[in-house]
């Protein structure tokens, strides 16, 4: 998508043919920054740190980094090495594991000489292969947009709600929950979109915000406590969010709070849609409730980054403040669990499935052959 | 209750006989500062820009700001003006509205002269109430955590979850939610609490955490969206929350997000109950979905105060910063309301009852007799 006219992704490959360039998320939406990762050190920092982030573009970061490893050492012990140290960064992704497993299985077969050449081709390849998934999430999405948006009155808008920040900045392009919007807004359907703050990142504020402003999409931000009273008040046609981790049953790791949202969805009859692709299903994961849950650092919840407010209207300088009272801890558990049940159905390239082993396998029959 | 060991109020009488002290809550927790109330405008834009809040605090700031007004002036043209600017600064608190009509019961019959002295004996009089009303809250309160604390293993604390703040800071004394959590902890039952940050305003991390730290009750800061996760792991045994308004038929508006965890509390069997002293029940109004919503400056979402984090550990300067994505603009809604059917009880200062129109009968049949 576009930021200022000029059309990017989210990682791509320098003109050196080797390394690679991210946008340093952490420094957004005050300051749009690149960063080249030059190993896999780089690469697993980015994913730890959260310079990347959203489940598939975790998933292409990884690989990048094994391709990095490759450049230097292309032993079997080189790429273990680079698949566990890269797995480990961040424990609730599972496409960071499907992305591992997919640049192993392409590159242990090879001869050392020819693995470095095809680990960069593999993983330009998932990241072209995750733009046409999410190109194709949205394509399903904007039907479900569509339908709403002709029971509408005419010049009233669709409003959308999403949490967290699965728009193209969670991936290579298009993202997983905006790509409908992207696709609906293109084709002139007028729309609003509710962006939950999503604290303590504030991954919508900050992120969801900032893509839906740089494309023209009209949106609000709202405190992450707001969403239930404007489902309450009709405020809400749909909610669209992504994930990170769907268990085999249709329940859904996501972004800590997408619960909530989902409770107040269900609770006022407002449809609740999942996106993702399919490398965020974990077909050997029977309850969602077995996903480990990332507990993150109490800070992320004490303080706050932003840019300074100037009483003469300048631009102050990004600072990071303390907005709790001194002294008290802090608990940062990073995602939580929605159970099948209070999901709608699952949006993903291949169409849109009711959140069930069964949705799922009417989907997916060639996955469910092989586990 | 104390703070560094002095025992406060939230609003007191100066030794002048007629000037009136706070706590600027605005300030809390990066500076303690006590403002003086020399007027009904004073007393006015304390409520408005939030220097007093908390429905009873409300309540009491309101009724001494009539009794500076007749100080100036005690005709009857004075009190009503009086009592409308007041009135209008916070559209959803009804003990705002109940102590003006306390305020003006008691004032109008009396002759001009001797008014002043009257409207300060009332202003005293309701807050020494409202005291007494907080400790008995605290009192039936403290019956449901004991039941808890029996029934755990020993050593485990009771984990008790609230939101925004109706601690001591919004009443006069004591708290609402947290009256019977400060009996509990003096009584040596051991207490965990999971304080909501409470966004946008952060009373949670800010003024909750704040006086539980300041009292030495064990708690940790949560955002928002954590509270759904920590029940349905079992983590959260009782929600104690604070209100606004309560309509007869048992509907809670309080600090927007509140009906997310009373969702979450029923999804999870999670007793969930709201505290209140009677004042904040408004009999004529049968429909709690009735209450006015008040929709504040979407700045507070898009800004937050703290205190800047220093490199070197010291102690960095208060300051404004901007967190979401420039020119993105916000919604704020600041209350939602929970309807009766979610929440556990209402625990008042008479005892614990239904939310419903036959349980608030049982324990206010004076008051419905007299609708």
């Amino acid at each position: 998508m576009k930021i200022n006219g000029k059309a990017y992704r989210t990682i791509w490959l320098n003109d050196d043919g080797w390394s690679v360039q991210i946008i340093d998320q952490t420094r957004l939406p005050h300051e749009f920054v690149t960063e080249t990762l030059r190993s896999t050190a780089d690469a697993a920092l980015a994913i730890k740190v959260m310079q990347v982030r959203g489940a598939p573009l975790i998933g292409a970061t990884a690989a990048y980094g094994v391709a990095l490893a490759m450049r230097d050492d292309a032993s079997d012990e080189a790429l273990d090495k680079a698949v566990a140290h890269l797995a480990a960064q961040r424990p609730t992704a599972v496409n960071l594991r499907w992305a591992l497993d997919e640049m192993a299985a392409c590159l242990r077969p090879l001869v050392v000489a020819d693995r470095p050449a095809a680990a960069y081709a593999r993983a330009a390849r998932l990241s072209d292969d995750d733009v046409e998934t999410n190109r194709m999430i949205g394509v399903n999405a904007l039907k479900l947009i569509e339908d709403i948006a002709k029971a509408k009155v005419r010049g009233e808008p669709v409003n959308i709600l999403t949490h967290c920040n699965a728009g193209w900045l969670a991936c290579v392009d298009w993202g997983t929950a905006t790509s409908g919007i992207y696709q609906a807004h293109d084709a002139g359907i007028k729309l609003h979109v509710w962006v939950d703050e999503t604290r303590p990142r504030n991954q919508g504020a900050a992120l969801t915000a900032y893509e839906l402003g740089a494309h023209g999409v009209p949106h609000s931000v709202i405190v992450d406590n707001a969403g239930g009273h404007l489902m309450q008040r009709g405020k809400v046609d749909i909610c669209f969010v992504g994930t990170d981790r769907v268990s085999a049953n249709g329940d859904v790791a996501n972004k800590i709070g997408t619960y909530l949202k989902a409770l107040a969805a269900r609770d006022n009859d407002v449809p609740f849609y999942v996106t993702l692709p399919f490398s965020t299903i974990d077909w050997r994961l029977y309850d969602g409730f077995d996903i480990p849950i990332e507990e993150r650092s109490g800070d992320e919840v004490l303080q706050m980054r932003g840019r300074q407010v100037q009483n003469n209207g300048g631009e102050g300088a990004v600072t990071l403040v303390h907005i709790a009272a001194p002294g008290s801890p802090a608990a940062n558990p990073a995602f939580d669990v929605t159970p099948a049940r209070l999901v709608t159905g699952l949006v993903t390239e291949r169409g849109i499935c009711p959140a069930s082993a069964a949705g799922l396998a009417a989907l997916y029959p060639e996955r469910v052959a092989a586990e």
